[in-house]
This record gives structure tokens, C-alpha cells and sequence, in this order.
């Protein structure tokens, strides 16, 4: 895919070229994409995947479980691939955060019932490679900067936007960390302090009020108070809608930016916030790293102009001229293949930094 | 001063240490602090003040005034510290942004009649030695993060709060630039989008809401209304307020903090909801960075802790675990000389880069 400059902002820095690397002088990796439902592995030579297995990670997450199926999922990725573990080069793990790369500490994710885990000791201890762990979202930025739409920069960020909102930065070069790994939580930032409550626990976080979910709730609550009539039925003639528990209709956000698109007010107004919230969090984004390039990735994205175009004019209207001069936006390159290619990427990353 | 650890965070972290010269091994460099007032110049080694001399920038500030203005001041320095420039390592400049570092180009500041000068290349001309151009904020970070009370950090945002709100951050032990140097405005992140137009164009940033003039605007707006008496009264019978134009009295930030002290409610009110955006603008910080440190300077920050307690409250309730606890919060250590000693400090970050 060409990468795009989607809104015709201005460029003028000469991007340094950071890693231009054809694909077929790299290295075999591994990648493991470790998710709250799926465990993914890959064998990979760059973004080139040679092989790919995935298995559930189980109703129970325990450590004890989910571990030995990793380990097994790899010899499988391997055995596909028709490669031995003396020819790859090391082994990449995207796993959920919050999680300290520096050390590969899982701490707590809420979507694994892991506690402290010490996920890079004991797969060095299990395939005696190097191993590289990164929480999803920078590992995924990671993958773009380095075989997506990032290729060529050097200040970046990354911003996936589907259930939550989930963000890597590059800076300077480098994946931005913190001391415990925990950086670039940027769906946590408030952009409205008297807003709603988060589930992070924070108040009028970017992802409150412009993740997926929070797309379907305004439309939910909207129906639930009964002024969403046109939306629900909408969603009841397109049969787009899941059946969830005590609710006999939950809308989600696909169905709100498909009525958005057929013309519905309600929803279109939904849709209308979302933007205004991620044109905020996008001068924010601008105005803390003045990147060169933001990269736009998730479900929601797809959405496109009625979600993007009023954002890009909140930027337009409201960022210092530098770094809005500076930026471009682009819509991610990898696809559902990102955290897998990402994974595998940290390889590349650290072995090159060392 | 000593070191504190105000709020008795949890600080789990071993402190990588990035710098730890003794001053006297360190080379001699020229630091250059400019302002839109003020032309402050030093011969220094580390943070030990060897010479100093100010002049006013003057009131027509075209680069064709200040510039000999600035060599003439650096040359002053040189003989009052009895070196030659040959003795010197570099100089080392903190300028008003926005600017790019890396170019040593200044765009325009709001405070200079600057456009894109290139002050490096100029600097070079004249004195044919190494020189940094840094904007003054990233220079004080800089400057706490070598020889104030960032010592020892690798990850640390610092936050000036005076009449605006300045900030630099220093990841990985880097300087945070961006690619054309405005990164680390966080000072003009939105906490409150449906809040008050910022003078940067943006609406409710940090600057708008926790900054001098943020406090002190609050409080004329108050007695404009006529429902800052108790206020209004304080400030006349404490004279502690300035004459300003065509308004008979205009109440400062010091003087709102001197009332709230008092126990006068309006000005504690005041000084609450500018604490309160603090907290939020911390939240983001951490959320954002995950710092091992926020060193905190600029006049505001002497309100104490009517400022800063409930600030670090919101922390507490708002902020995520991790980042939360692995973050402390200090108070600035080099007051006054910090432009100074971090225009200095440019040099040694610079030479020992290369």
C-alpha cells in the first residue's frame, strides 16, 4: 500500500531514514502476539511472514496455563515454517500492559489473570534465545515505524482506536518507555476534566469519549432514554446490532457510523463528538511531541472523513502553527497483521540498538 | 538544597545515573539565557557561576540589535571571568521558542521580533566555536536534570509555572524535541475542551487554567462581576496588587495567594480550581510519560501546599498505578539560575552526545 499524506498538511522536514532495511537481509524472528482471547505466532523475516499459528489463550488465563501454550504455539509457528530455533535470531512478545520492557515484568493487565510475571526470564529460561517483550500498542507502533506507514520516520505516533484507545510513540528513534514501561498511555489522557468517569478510573479520558465503545455507549444511552428512536430502528431493520444479556438490543459503533452514513442525526451527532474528542487529543499529541508523523490504526478509524475531517479541522483551528506544519497523518499500513509484525520487530529493534 | 521527595510517593526504581560530575573536572562553557526583557550571560562550570552580566534586550528587539547586543554581553563575561574564548568549551544558548535545536533556527517568538533566525549559524560566524540553541525551557530541564534536582534521573518532566506554563522533558536520558524542537508544550495540552480560549489559539489548556495569569485573571474577573469583595479589599489593604492602565486596581496571582492564606474563600476557590487543573495536567504527565521524576519551578509553585496538595490528591484518585507509583514529585533546586546553568548545561549534553 502507497503510503498517504490523507489531508494535504505541509511537510517540510527531510525525514531521516531510520531503518530501510529489504526485507530478505533480515534475520528470521520470531513474533508473539499475546492477547486476551487469541495467542498468535509468527515466524518472520521482517514483515515477510513465513509461518503463522494461533490458538485460544484459554477461559483460564493462570500463567501456568497460558505459558506452556505459548511455548507450543512457537514450536508449531516453527515447525510450519520449516526453520529450527538455532536459525531465528530472537523472539518478540506484544503482550498486554501495563508491563515493564526494560525488565519483561508483566504487571497486571486486565485481561489476564497475571500478576508480576516474569514473561522474558522464563521464556529465555524455556528457548535460551534473546527475548524481547513490549506491551501491544508500542510494539505495534514499532511494526509501523519499521515496515508500515512509519518507514522513513523518525518522530512518530501511533494511535489504534477500536474498543479502547491504545498508542506508541517513537522519539527520536526510539520507543518511548517511562522508567516502568508504562508510557504513552495517550487514550488516558483527559481532555475533559468534568467529563465521565474512565475505567481506567481517571475522568474524561481521550478513550471515553472517542473509543469504539464509547460510540456505542452514547448511542445505547441515547436509546436507552428513548430519544434514539431513528437509531434503534435503524439498527433493528439492518439486523446490525448484537444481542447482549438483559439488553435486547446493543448497538455498537459500526451500526452508529453506518446510520451516520444513511443520513441518521442522532447518530451522525454521536459520530461528531467522537471527532471533536480525537481532534483534541490529536492538538494534544502535537502540541507534547511534535511528531512528524501520527499514524491512525483500529476498527474505528474506518469510520474515515466523517470521523477524521472534522478532527483534522480541530487541528487546523486550535495547534501551534510549528507543529502542525510539521505533522502528517496517515492511516496505519499492517492491518490485523500489526501486533504480530510488531512483535517481531522488537527483534530488529533491540538487536540493532545493542 | 537537599533533595525532598515531597508527597512520599513510592519511588521502586533504581535511578539510573546519567550525570554525575563533579563540577570542577567539567570544562568551561558560556551559557546564554535570553529573554524578552533580558540578556543574561554567564561563564560557568557546571552549575558554579564563574562570571555573570545582564543587559536589557532592549525595546526594539530585530535581530540586528540584539544580536551584537548578545556578543558584546559574552565578551563582558569573558573578561569579568578572566578567560579567553579560547578556554571555553562552547556556548550554549536557551532562547524563546518556538525554535528547532537541531537547526539553531529560532521561528518567531511572541516575545522577540524574530523571524527564523538562524542563531546558530551566526553565533558559529562570530566565535567559531561549538554553540547549542536550545528553547529556554528544554534548557531549564536540562539544567535540573544535570545539576538541580533532576541529578541521577533518566525519565523526568520538568514544569515551570509562572505567568505562563513552560515544560521540558528528558526520556531515556534525551532531550524530548520533536522534529522541528516544539515538543514538551505542556503547557498547551487541553484538559477542559469546552473551556476558555487559550492566548495560544487552543481552548482550555493547562496555561489557561493553572498559570499566574490564569489565577489572576479568575480573580479580576470576580471583582469585575462585583463578587470579589472580600478580595478586592484584601489586595487594597495589603497594597499588594499592581496599578495597570485604565484599571484602578489589578490583583495578582501573589496577592490571590496571599488571600487564600488569609482564609478569604474566593481567593482559596481560586487557587483550588487552579490546583485542580494542575492534577489533571499531572494525570496526563504520568500518563504520558511515566517519569521517575516531575520537578516542579516557576513563582506559582511557592503557593505551596494550597497548590500542590490537592493537585497530588487528583494523582492519587485519578492516576494509574504504575506510573503513579513510580513517579516522585520535587521542587526545583536552581531557582533563578536555571536558564543560566541549563544554557550552560547544552554544552555538556551536546559534547558528550557527540
Amino acid at each position: 500500500m502507497i503510503k498517504k499524506n490523507l489531508w494535504g498538511l505541509h511537510f517540510p522536514m527531510n525525514a531521516h531514514t531510520a531503518f530501510e532495511h529489504p526485507s530478505n537481509i533480515l534475520p528470521l524472528v520470531v513474533g508473539i502476539d499475546l492477547g486476551g482471547t487469541q495467542i498468535r505466532v509468527a515466524v518472520l523475516q521482517g514483515s515477510n511472514v513465513r509461518a503463522r499459528v494461533s490458538t485460544l489463550t484459554g477461559e483460564d488465563s493462570a500463567p501456568e496455563r497460558v505459558l506452556p501454550r505459548m511455548f507450543q504455539t512457537v514450536e508449531q509457528a516453527l515447525h510450519e515454517a520449516g526453520v529450527s530455533l538455532d536459525e531465528i535470531a530472537g523472539i518478540g512478545i506484544g503482550a498486554p500492559g501495563p508491563l515493564n520492557g526494560r525488565t519483561g515484568v508483566v504487571f497486571s493487565p486486565p485481561n489476564l489473570a497475571w500478576r508480576n510475571v516474569p514473561l522474558r526470564d522464563i521464556f529465555v529460561q524455556h528457548f535460551n534465545k534473546p527475548i524481547f517483550v513490549e506491551n501491544d500498542a508500542n510494539a505495534a507502533a514499532l511494526g509501523e515505524y519499521m515496515f508500515g506507514a512509519g518507514r522513513g520516520s523518525k518522530e512518530m505516533a501511533y494511535v489504534t482506536i477500536s474498543t479502547g484507545i491504545g498508542a506508541g510513540v517513537i522519539a527520536d528513534g526510539r520507543i518511548l518507555t517511562g522508567i516502568a514501561g508504562t508510557a504513552a498511555e495517550l487514550g488516558h489522557m483527559t481532555i475533559d476534566w468534568h467529563g465521565e468517569r474512565c475505567n481506567c478510573g481517571n475522568i474524561g479520558c481521550l478513550e471515553s469519549i472517542s473509543s469504539g465503545t464509547a460510540i456505542a455507549r452514547s448511542a445505547n444511552k441515547l436509546v436507552a432514554i428513548g430519544k434514539g428512536q431513528a437509531l434503534l430502528d435503524f439498527a433493528l431493520a439492518h439486523q446490525d446490532h448484537d444481542r447482549q444479556g438483559v439488553n435486547p438490543v446493543h448497538i455498537t459503533a459500526r451500526t452508529v457510523a453506518h446510520a451516520a452514513e444513511a443520513g441518521i442525526t442522532e447518530a451522525q451527532k454521536i459520530i461528531a463528538r467522537a471527532a471533536e474528542g480525537l481532534g483534541f487529543g490529536l492538538v494534544n499529541l502535537l502540541h507534547i511531541f511534535n511528531p512528524e508523523l501520527v499514524i491512525l490504526g483500529g476498527s474505528v478509524t474506518q469510520i474515515g472523513a466523517p470521523l477524521l475531517e472534522p478532527a483534522m479541522q480541530i487541528v487546523r483551528a486550535r495547534a501551534m502553527q510549528v507543529p502542525r506544519d510539521s505533522m502528517r497523518l496517515v492511516i496505519a499500513e499492517l492491518g490485523a497483521d500489526v501486533g504480530l509484525i510488531g512483535a517481531g520487530a522488537l527483534n530488529y529493534y533491540h538487536l540493532q540498538q545493542a
